[in-house]
């Protein structure tokens, strides 16, 4: 059993050096570019990878959904197993994917594109063996989190710290899949199909991004609230139905997450059995993300194939689950979900009563049609 | 394959009801108390498991030395599979064990022994497949944390939050384990055999009890230095030797480890690939614990055998690890390791330069024959 590596980018690379340090053959390499000291095993021509029986293992870590969906498909229905860093990919194509590999007898496994390093979906997919799920929620980007703890740290304001999160490659050129919260929902929606047994896909989740978020809404919620705030994704289940949603969420200092700072993460299920079990460590780079890659390409080839297709219907109601929100907006909200309101220069800082999600969800984009600055934090009691 | 379970109460009751929910088999129950329900699953005879060919994992939940240590040796000569959350048996037969399950083809796990239901020995034994783990700690006994907690939060002194503890049924009535430290000290052992790839057995681990904890320490520790306390065990790498102590740890309040509240636990791994990996939840409990050893023994069903003995000769020095410490005594440390020194009512409050774990367990335990209620806490920089 021998191994493909498809992009020979950041998680690639490191994968690779992981595996072959580690004594795993990997045979082929897929990249467009040159590289140096990868001698015969690079090649430009996927058909290289796709034709040779020695591999049985194909690990996707090229992202986005072009060239990366044809390969894998192409590679499921050749009879391979994949493993996949790319959340774009997976969640896009979570049910086509599962069902190509079953129809092929192999595996797909993606325990590296949610939460980078941290074996999150792993233990997920675990736990879910002898345990109900009722709740998955964290912290599953790291941009968003190094911008706000800098934020909130050295009391600087949104766009200054995204310069130089740029600067030290922690966020894009064009930074809008971490921000505006694309990145979160997909991983909220895997993580969330995992718990579950069902399929969740990223228009389900309601998301409030954290691209308008202010110094004034940092100070407002620590001075007058003696709270923080940390960038969430939720999926939560209430008897049949499940809410999926990203938001700033507004947390007291003692909560495990409002102690995760830099571009760390910590993502976390509630069990009926084992209760609260939280995961923290380095949700992206090279080595630990090239290690979540690669522990799934090991165990397959250690002999765990298993693969769990859902079972359920996805009975999604993001109405549900209801939760205060703290608001700023030169808008005013309805009367009635109001529970407090201050202006300060002109600008209305409100704290909501408890309201369901879709309905505040609703009502922003009302909001935003009017106040394109408008900022929204659900208030996690 | 069909499972044993050898002891019914909390864990060994737990885990039976999680597995059988779940639609395992559990053939036999070994208990020499009489149970409703279980009909002849019962038994007081554990021949009645041995000679049962069906039988081919025993899950042991007794708890001590004996008669569990009979009891698993003679599964595994069988050629049984065990799994046990029993960390005095694990720790103390550690090699023996591990020996048996090889010579007889067999596996041997145990993830519940360390960590309750936190998935922590299983996740660091799957981390060391491809990645050098240099250091692992955490807090790993719940009813320590809890007495820390209840002492922090409320103010109160350590012989009052004890009692309490033993009325909710958190602390045994003779609760030298927790306090003193052995209970941290087995489940750092193992931690840092697996770690480590060797055997570090509980005579290795320096250990500073927390018994000797009083509200004037945490009043000092936090009014002078604006830090906190918490109950950790440590394994260091450092190059060819390994450090392992048990100390009460001075901490700043962002720390994780500092809001980790109740009776949680959360333990760290640190790999040279993947940095920090933490992993927080139920240290004990009927469910969670339960919940581990199912885990363990459904491994096992699916195929999962693979068993790994310690390729490495161990070799401690726990004076290689570096640290300073906060003591309070009536009597005083050599003039050469103090820091500084403040004298309340005639007590010494000093603050250490840094100093070998082995020299200042070596000191205290001269200060202990004059001072017994002396605290000895490290500093975590």
């Amino acid at each position: 059993m021998r191994i493909a590596i498809l992009g020979f980018g950041v998680v690639g690379s490191g994968a690779y050096e992981i595996l072959t340090h580690y004594g795993y053959d990997v045979k082929k390499i897929l990249d467009i570019r040159q590289h140096e000291g990868l001698g015969d095993k690079l090649t430009s021509n996927f058909d290289d990878i796709l034709n040779d029986k020695e591999i049985t293992v194909v690990a996707e870590a090229i992202g986005g959904l072009e060239p990366a969906h044809t390969f894998v498909v192409k590679a499921l229905k050749a009879g391979k197993h994949v493993v996949s860093s790319n959340k774009h990919l997976i969640c896009t194509y979570y049910d086509e994917l599962h069902r190509l590999a079953i129809e092929n007898g192999v595996t797909i496994k993606f325990t590296s594109s949610a939460g980078g390093g941290i074996p999150w979906l792993y233990n997920l997919k675990r736990g879910t063996r002898c345990d109900e799920i009722t709740k998955v929620m964290g912290i599953m980007n790291g941009t968003t989190n190094f911008i706000l703890d800098a934020m909130i740290t050295d009391s600087r304001d949104f766009d200054e710290v995204l310069k130089e999160a740029q600067a030290l490659g922690y966020a894009e050129a064009n930074p809008s899949a971490d921000i505006d919260g694309l990145d979160t929902a997909r991983k909220t929606a895997i993580s969330s199909s995992i718990a579950f047994d069902t399929i969740i896909k990223e228009e389900d989740v309601n998301v409030f991004g954290l691209r308008n978020i202010k110094k004034a809404d940092i100070d407002y919620i620590k001075s007058k609230l003696n709270k923080t705030v940390r960038y969430l994704g939720f999926g939560i289940k209430n008897n049949d139905t499940v809410s999926v949603f990203v938001e700033p969420t507004v947390l007291g200092y003692d909560q495990l997450e409002a102690n995760v700072f830099k571009n760390f993460n910590m993502i976390t299920l509630f069990g009926e059995g084992v209760g609260r079990l939280s995961f923290y460590g380095q949700g992206a780079g090279k080595y630990p993300t090239g290690n979540s890659l690669a522990q799934d390409a090991i165990d397959i080839l250690k002999g765990d194939t298993a693969l769990v297709y859902p079972t359920k219907e996805a009975n999604i109601d993001n109405g549900v689950c209801k939760r205060k929100y703290y608001v700023r907006s030169t808008e005013d909200l309805p009367c009635d979900i109001i529970d407090s309101k201050e202006v300060i220069d002109g600008v209305n800082y409100i704290l909501t009563k408890k309201i369901g999600v879709k309905d505040i969800h609703s009502i922003a984009n009302e909001i935003f049609a009017k106040d394109k600055c408008a900022f929204f934090a659900g208030i996690e009691e």
